[in-house]
């Protein structure tokens, strides 16, 4: 992705691009049931690797494995590319986790921009303490092993039942993660940094006093002035 | 409500005021399933003033809706009285969202006491720093056009199961949120302060190293005298 | 349990004690759906001492059964052994309370090493901050009465989809709770803490910018070196 | 309604009507979670005649509430117009019943053109036997005042997460109900004349043998003009 | 149990039956969420006699454990007393069945009345085609090693969400099943005695026209005379 | 398959292969949470050819996408292998349909042995006349489109909980639906006939007033014996 779009997506919410796609008529991009492990004061950004998990079959789901260097869930993180972020389809079942925090260290010093399940990760309290962000459901301490077979790696997938493709732009803030189709993330980028620069505007009306009706959404034209005005003395 | 009544509604916990509600037959006043955006190191008190969220039919939400002056989410923002617990009736899909900051913030200035949804609010960080206590089940991005349709101003709802009618008095602690019916309110609030009073006196004393088999619930008369005496001492 | 197991226990994580039980066949030991009310800083550890409820009837369950000294509930908070964890079979239901501040403060005095219920706890605020463990789904107001009936004290129980046998070492930590059978806990506290050796070596290798193909697990004798190398200069 | 369109919603599926509907842009317009308390071996068309329930309050809800004449349960039985269908938000909660035998026996010979809960019904077997179409998601056996209070006649409601406005046209098969709004129901009817024509032919020519590619949906013209003919021979 | 009680709520609805309950303040008396396998046209009725299952720790149920002569599941098909019906408490978990058609077999040649769980029955075709009434809320055919450890005969149980204890009475139709505390059982048999041929007057009053307001429950003077002539013409 | 196989599991109960496969330390082979259509009187025996869907993004999935005679649904049901069955990830989600009448004809005319589904199938009533057995979670009217997006065909996938790969070897009966992986088909079907004639010989015997003691599982030889005996009487 563009440098100059991922800038701008780490600066709007989440929020806000979901208003933006729902304009163009995609409803469902938001991950649903995930939140930060932990706060991590900047948005996530970055194109999507993806990774599959189907349920595990107990003869196919030993610990022996992970001895195996093909294992899918080792191979994604060694080869996720820099800069993207790591989707994981766990049909949102956080019985069992979806990673751990040595995979997750190791994804950061790889360059990796962050990391979704729609399951658990386990060592979430040491995954927290780590600078990248990472978005679960919940923490989840048994092995992947017990209930997960990592299947595919960087095919389209589900993730909390948003529709995920390999490449499609992952943003993660405080609140939520949305996936952007990636012929769209410029065009949403540039609105949303529009949308955002006028809700900056509406909240410093609110906090002053003023009331929402014709301000939110804009429906006076006297808004309209004040916030070209604002716009110039904030540089926005 | 009165005064007196709030301030009394202040200084007691959801978990007391359940048991004042359970003696006298009702067991379903405390919304299941929501908790504070952040916790505001006070109780939220207040008269319940409520908005019905329906499905949202596509046709009917659209952004344009939000342009309508007369649209009943915001209508309810800018028409719930001063003082007053906005409740909000999502039949318990956080999917998409109840609210978010702007309209917040605006009920804030207006002198909003506080906001329930069984739903989730988004920008729920920025919501979480304002002052003024919010309880949702989880954060949403999504805009409410989404999946609710607002459709009812003051009217008679369910949220989180309990059921609220306009004007019953709400309060919320760190755990939970409760609706006290109104007629009982004055009552329960007069109760709930004498039952903190000795809840306050047993911690003391549990904490000094005493059982709490006749002490809590009082079955023993040496406990009462104890109780009179810390009363005394302790100005309550 | 021997002291030395419990110190073991207290330096492993949940995570690996699960992977542990894993490798022996056991695949739902840890209990579903608990989260510490507030984080302690130091595991919990101890072995089970159970309590069980089954559905309230009405009948059955007014607030004068509190004023009988032999109320399970209270007998279990009285009776718990020292050093031993009180888990809690709630129904996985929290819509009413397994426990208070009261009885869990009591618990504290008495040398309990902690509580664990598939419910929710009232005063979960207040709980959060005594000096003892706790783990729950979420806070909850209403009195247990509402809809638990505390039936039997220190039986088999399941709690979270695992199950519990009194004296069944429990182990919580930032993440999750796990149930060590009896029989398996001194071997798999060593084991655990040998896997916690191997892990640490591996994050710091990690972190000086080692893949993980070959060293997690070990499949390359050249990290066995290493490894052997790690021990002896960090004392493990 | 307009009998014809009467006639032709009687004729076609909830399948080919929720396609329909899809076009349209509408796409959550079937009630989830309901089905058929008996096959009754023909479709209920009729407009919605809506019950709204909200979650009962015990001292509001005890049996002598029945005896009240304007209980708006017995009085929306009492007054739901001939040919309607009664449609009832019970919040997708089925453990206790919106509705028993005796209710909708009445409804039935005030000409009531069926019946629809997202609850469940009491006496289901019974209902089952009745001439007049019902349905639920399952029989469920405690009177209504258990956990519903029926609150508000005839307004918008939601109904197994689809949104009803009264006078939107309710069409049943053994499958599933579907909400069509009302000023699209002409139109949709004719469509979906037309489509079940077509989707009759398709499955004949299934039948003998041909594939669907290029047939459905039709694709080659050769289809168009076979369809033409068949028409013709079959009187469609 | 009397065989007079038995016989009266053999001819008794469970719809009727709560509503009785429903008046003693006992609001969850009803098994939630289980169905007949297959209709009997028959009510049952029995004494209950329970199973209570635990989650199985894979260790202590492998299939050797059946060879157990001691193995509750068994002792318990064994030992239920004739006209008894068993209860088995599942902790709402169909994922493995609770019991097959061999040991339902076993128990209709016992005597049994009938047997629920609110878990699942595996061959459950072949258990619908017994003459023995067995409810559960769907067929499941792993054995119930899988997930289920019976751990205790005849205790006190949850069954549905319902509490049940050995000996209450239970009575299934073709909706549901309930629990009548043992203490009610002949008090609230009568009272459902008179309550169904007033009912049964009703539905015949509705079916030749007549309203229910004032009709059902009965508020006009009316309507008891004309109910007492209907007793005496029908020998009710 | 080999014919001798599939003759073998088309006689032996799902109940019965699920023990099979439990001996071999498989606990998650049946599909939960589906069941016929309509009973067919047979059981379903067939390779596995699966199907997987993704959640739909709204503009990938407009009715136009049904005309590209490479959609993968569509693509799926005309290359199904004569005998396989069809297995559809639907992610569990049963709001809109996995296919539809017109599709599983031509799947049962091109020689299909059957169609699973973890959602739902449209036009269910149809498809429970067809002469091809089809499992489903409920019926569900919407098109796919409105949820689902045929993403990969003849991959590796989860259906209700249960891993499938293609060529596993697929079995439903009356209650369920199990996999039988591929290299364990003709042993276990081999050990089921067998099982399937002792359980037969033991429901005989209990029918004729034989206590399971020492008889299910067998642990007396006097057992041994006469079904030893019966076997030869009756040809098994």
């Amino acid at each position: 992705m563009k440098s100059e779009t991922r800038s701008k997506l780490m600066g709007v919410s989440v929020a806000t691009l979901a208003t933006a796609l729902f304009k163009r008529g995609l409803r469902n991009q938001v991950i649903q049931g995930v939140h930060p492990v932990a706060p991590k004061g900047r948005n996530m950004v970055g194109p999507a690797f993806t990774l599959r998990y189907m349920p595990a079959r107990e003869d196919r789901n030993q610990l022996s494995e992970f001895r195996n260097p093909k294992h899918p869930q080792r191979v994604a993180i060694e080869t996720c590319p820099e800069g993207h972020v790591m989707v994981i389809d766990s049909r949102k079942d956080a019985r069992a986790a979806s990673a751990g925090d040595i995979l997750i260290t190791r994804l950061m010093m790889r360059g990796g921009a962050g990391i979704v399940t729609d399951g658990g990760f386990r060592d979430a309290a040491t995954i927290g303490a780590l600078d990248i962000p990472a978005y679960h459901a919940r923490p989840s301490s048994p092995t992947n092993l017990t209930l997960h077979e990592a299947i595919e790696i960087n095919g389209p997938i589900g993730c909390g039942d948003a529709p995920i493709f390999p490449g499609d732009i992952v943003v993660g803030d405080e609140d939520c993660v949305i996936v952007i189709p990636a012929h769209l993330a410029e065009e949403v980028a540039d609105e949303a940094v529009e949308m955002s620069a006028y809700e900056d505007f509406v909240v410093e009306q609110v906090k002053n006093g003023q009331t929402i009706t014709g301000l939110y959404p804009c429906t006076k034209e006297e808004h309209q002035a004040a916030f070209a005005e604002w716009r110039k003395s904030n540089g926005r």
